[in-house]
């Protein structure tokens, strides 16, 4: 089977890429003039906003599955990102449903964020930020295309993740880098809580969400993968230093909480059926930290 | 009070503003490089995708309220319109939102379809076309802008208008064109619904939502303008010719029904509180063809 990944050069598209294609035969969906590396059984299509050139493609090479994982992430927003923004997170996805129109695609795996829910304890739409808000607007363009075909369109929605080959300054590679250098680090207050995933356990969640279509199982039209363990970020770097046997220099509180910091990541979200993370948070910080 | 309408040089938006200048000062936000004629009482601000530029002319100008009323209407779209859609009618509101953080603007009057709720009887989302699904694009964008601000945003949903100085191919100005020249119509079955309103209703449904936010009422987030009664097609050209006295050569079921024709409008919207449409189709028609 053809599946075709859009964010293929990105943090859970390279891991997403090696662990599918000892069983699928992947194609990647990149922007014209990206300076990229991909392993060589990768093919690859540049995508110039011609639909019915991308269209042409996903036919020809018999394209059965598209698993969405480009997004242009801002956590706060500079009123100069917003056209790129929309261009990222509305448009391509809806130029990439115009493009399998009347196609052999069967599911359309959509990537969604916690933060379309900042309001944990409640189960409607509220963007934490205008990146989630746009994660939002995708859903309902999609929804047009889902209303008039078979395509069945799956949101995975993901809360914090981590691993090996993490350019993104996310917090386990600041720790590290901090228990290297001992360099004192300004933290807020540590109070908030994290949904943290270890990669290896993100890629299952994917790779399992496709059996499920593969096998024309009923689902729902959103799911998220939930850690074993929710620890709030003082327990995280309590943690990173047991495992590490490193002490960090957090000042805590030495800045202050982001704009609507999530204290709470959402709870009413419907965990994927059938699927749970296999890695504590310790094993997966072991894992990240084994050269 | 000063006002800031987008769309002003439209159908709906022309009718608007010779209704508001009265009462109100009024501005109209348009588009670089556009071939337009206004009032000389309105003032003009020509968009070049600054944002900043935007505020800067909301702050000196003490805009107080946003009337949002452009749209690029596509019944039923091509693949290469995709982009200029989610750019008219996703990001060009987005920006404008942006624009009035920290303003003193106090409220933001969008304007959504009926063609959002494409299942009469069914209150949630469900869109007609991919215009309708960037109306509600938009719609979650704009959610971002309300739940980190005082800034009250409505959307009033429209079925179908007409009146004079409509440009567009709409029913009733087809009706008129075919009534003088004789010329034989090639009509669906005409067993749809249609809920038409006639401009100046319209617009006394605008002043209306104004009046209510200007008076600080409670209100919801979104209200449809209904007409005082919904015909099928067959009887509105009934309707036309007995108001005419002209005869119109229809040919009923000489074309087919358009994909996803809306056979009855959405029945569960929350009409706008204390409105009401003055004129029945009958009154409207004739305003229509007075000359």
């Amino acid at each position: 089977m053809n599946i075709l990944i859009t964010g293929g050069t990105g943090f859970i598209g390279t891991h997403l890429i090696k662990a599918l294609s000892n069983q699928y035969k992947i194609h990647i969906l990149v922007p014209q003039n990206l300076d990229f590396t991909v392993p060589e059984y990768v093919s690859v299509f540049e995508f110039s906003e011609n639909i019915r050139e991308l269209h042409q493609y996903i036919n020809e090479n018999q394209i059965e599955g598209i698993i969405h994982l480009a997004t242009l992430y801002v956590a706060q927003h500079q009123a100069e990102q917003i056209k790129d923004i929309i261009l990222s997170n509305v448009y391509l996805g809806t130029a990439i449903l115009e493009s399998i129109k009347n196609t052999q695609v069967k599911w359309f795996i959509n990537t969604g964020t916690y933060w379309q829910n900042f309001k944990s304890d409640n189960k409607v739409y509220c963007p934490a930020n205008l990146y989630a808000a746009s994660k939002q607007a995708f859903i309902d363009m999609a929804a047009f295309y889902t209303e008039t075909s078979s395509l069945r369109f799956v949101t995975l929605k993901l809360s914090d993740t981590f691993g090996k080959g993490d350019t993104r300054r996310k917090l386990l590679t600041i720790f590290k880098e901090a228990a290297d250098t001992k360099e004192p680090l300004l933290m807020s207050k540590g109070e908030q809580y994290l949904d943290i995933l270890y990669i290896e356990d993100i890629i299952s969640g994917f790779t399992h969400l496709i059996n499920l279509l593969e096998q024309d199982k009923e689902l729902l039209n959103e799911y998220v993968l939930v850690a074993q363990q929710r620890y709030n970020l003082k327990e995280i770097a309590g943690i990173f230093e047991k495992v590490s046997g490193k002490k960090l220099q957090i000042v805590w509180g030495g800045r202050p909480y982001r704009e609507r910091e999530i204290m709470c990541p959402w709870q009413k979200g419907t965990p994927l059926p059938g699927w749970k993370a296999k890695l504590s948070l310790e094993d997966g910080i072991k894992k990240f930290l084994t050269p």
